[in-house]
């Protein structure tokens, strides 16, 4: 029986990454949906699984994407909730690559060095940055949440207000929001570990700051566009040295970050009762990076 | 040769339902449009059949589908007028399940017991009800098509003015709108076979009523969410015996469907000239089941 | 590792003309998007070939289609400006199928006799019109392009301004618009090769005209809808002998164009660099024709 994934993009055009993606991790019919509302799911859902008696459900499952992951959450439990007695698929929430990411990035970390008792600082409140402060305490750091104040942003690119300040505040993270560069160095007092998950294209941390800090230890930064958020390092740094730091780029997750995103979606297949939010594919992260 | 089907979709997201079950009856290329209008047809039929020479046209079909069945019948016509000379394709019309689930289900009873002189009443003018109600006509059954009346609507489910009956006046039927319950239950004098086709959640007979009925012998119910049209009755009844009367239920016909819609699809395969509406679907089904 | 054909379409439903010979040309995986728009372009791309290390950017390739085009043209820039570094993928415009129609006609016709010194007259100013005029030039031919006047046009079909002048200047052809009939036929004067590229069912050449032309040796028309814009002929001319003129009709293109358009798919994913315009594929088909 062919295995069968249902890709519900909020989009209006499916991603090609996760249809191609998918189709190299085994899939062998996808059915690609973009525009997709969270009224629509249900229909949708249903309408794929009653093709499948309850032996056979584990030959399906649910792939939510999208640029937006407030959009994707959404999509996400109404995929859940159109299920019910026996009738149940697997699914998987990434939008804009947000659990493949966090995951693979924090798993990374974590296996480089034991994170229980850090102090670590998160810059920038968007889906990833705070997908993984939450994997962070998870893993017993004390963690700071920080919004990235209107001057480090440049002419090209214009200062958003941070829209992440509420969503982490109900995730229970202790959250900042400087008033200015100064401001948000010292929040780095004390801290071992630091993740700058600002906007692409902003620097976050100058050279200067960050290379002499008196506690850091290892920085990872999600930006792949130069200019790159952490100043003086590559976006291939795969725990590369920088004056005794440890630096990780975006583009060294890349490699690793592909390999849980299929074996994301084969673990799909194994059952048909998975549901990969933040924490499953975490769990897979830390088996494989 | 790949086989190829071009689904078109009335509705805005192509059924996963009759993608998924083309890929199981071995079609290797789906193509699936959705929003499909009238218009867009003969562009997209003709466009899809210039790829094939005419001896290699059986490789070939198109499915018609969506939820409103009427614009799928509008959909379909124009299908057949983008043929020309000796390019056609088999085309099939299967909106919202309609041909698939009445040719099942009368093809079940037809085999339960002979047909030929019953009275046959179809409760409910919709698309299922009205193209059940043709069959039975011509299994020689006299069939009476009835309105659902506003008494038997509930505060979940308002009332809709049925509007089926010019489709049954078209269709030759004996129609009746009767005004209240009483009046509906007074058609079924004489009866041996009733049909429930009314809308989802409405029950349009109490148990005490037709578990009592002097003459009638068979009830199907297309109703699978609860409350059942039938009260006292299971989806899953298969011509169950209640108080000596046969019921076949909605989940009972779900197995049989799915092989007679598979067995569809794969006869478009076998000529180029297959043209499965209703009474060809219906001589598949008599196979079958 | 799958071959992965991205189908960019600027029409609402991609063609699917386009996606049947893209699997029949052997693709694995197709990913068809319609109503894309050039903002659309850079995304998409990106996000398709992230998918792919530096060494596999050969098993991906776009193809770009839809009726219109311009359009095409725009979205084929685009596809080009979202490459960088090492990361490009071959891609093909064939909008409207102008490329390998143009391509293989004049190819075909190449073939058949020498071009070089000849005085060609392209008439209409379509995509596929001026698209062979410059390959007929670039072959050596003194070359006029031509637009359709008005009194050409019949009641079913109703005059449209010609909108390729402009674009045809551009190309550096000479550009001729006359005022009626007589005037279009006098630019034929001592021409060897015509090339009728006009409107659907507009009739360009009286047979009395182009059969008794003093100088005429080689006909050819776009046209496959009756009336044919050469008088007397047939679609399925194939270099036919009509009153020692040879004559190709359009439908005997139909064949080699889908093999140049299969060929062409083909080399897409022999090299990640392969820019499959209009020189390209006229390469590819005098290879083939």
């Amino acid at each position: 029986m062919k295995k069968v994934l249902l890709q519900l993009d909020t989009d209006e055009h499916p991603s090609p990454f996760d249809a191609i993606v998918a189709h190299d991790a085994g899939v062998d019919v996808l059915l690609s949906h973009g525009g997709v509302k969270p009224d629509d799911v249900h229909g949708l859902v249903q309408d794929a699984f009653f093709t499948r008696g309850v032996d056979d459900l584990k030959t399906m499952a649910v792939w939510v994407g999208g640029k937006r992951v407030s959009a994707g959450e959404e999509v996400f439990g109404k995929v859940q909730k159109a299920f019910f007695g026996p009738f149940r698929v697997s699914v998987m929430l990434d939008s804009n690559g947000c659990n493949t990411t966090a995951a693979t990035t924090i798993a990374r970390i974590a296996k480089a060095r034991s994170l229980a008792g850090d102090r670590a600082v998160v810059l920038g409140l968007g889906a990833v940055g705070l997908r993984s402060a939450t994997l962070l305490r998870d893993e017993g750091c004390e963690v700071t949440a920080v919004a990235i104040p209107p001057d480090l942003f440049g002419d090209d690119r214009p200062y958003r207000k941070p829209s992440g300040v509420g969503a982490a505040e109900e995730l229970g993270l202790d959250v900042r929001e400087p008033a200015d560069r100064g401001a948000l160095e010292s929040v780095l007092d004390g801290a071992q570990l630091v993740l700058c998950s600002g906007p692409a294209g902003v620097q976050v941390l100058r050279g200067d700051f960050w290379t002499r800090h008196p506690t850091l230890e290892l920085l990872a930064d999600y930006n792949a566009a130069e200019p790159l958020g952490l100043e003086g390092t590559k976006a291939t740094d795969d725990l590369a040295s920088h004056d005794g730091k440890l630096v990780l780029g975006a583009l060294a997750i890349g490699g690793p970050k592909m390999k849980v995103h299929k074996a994301c979606v084969r673990r799909m297949f194994e059952a048909n009762d998975q549901v990969l939010d933040t924490d499953a594919v975490y769990a897979i992260a830390k088996e494989l990076v």
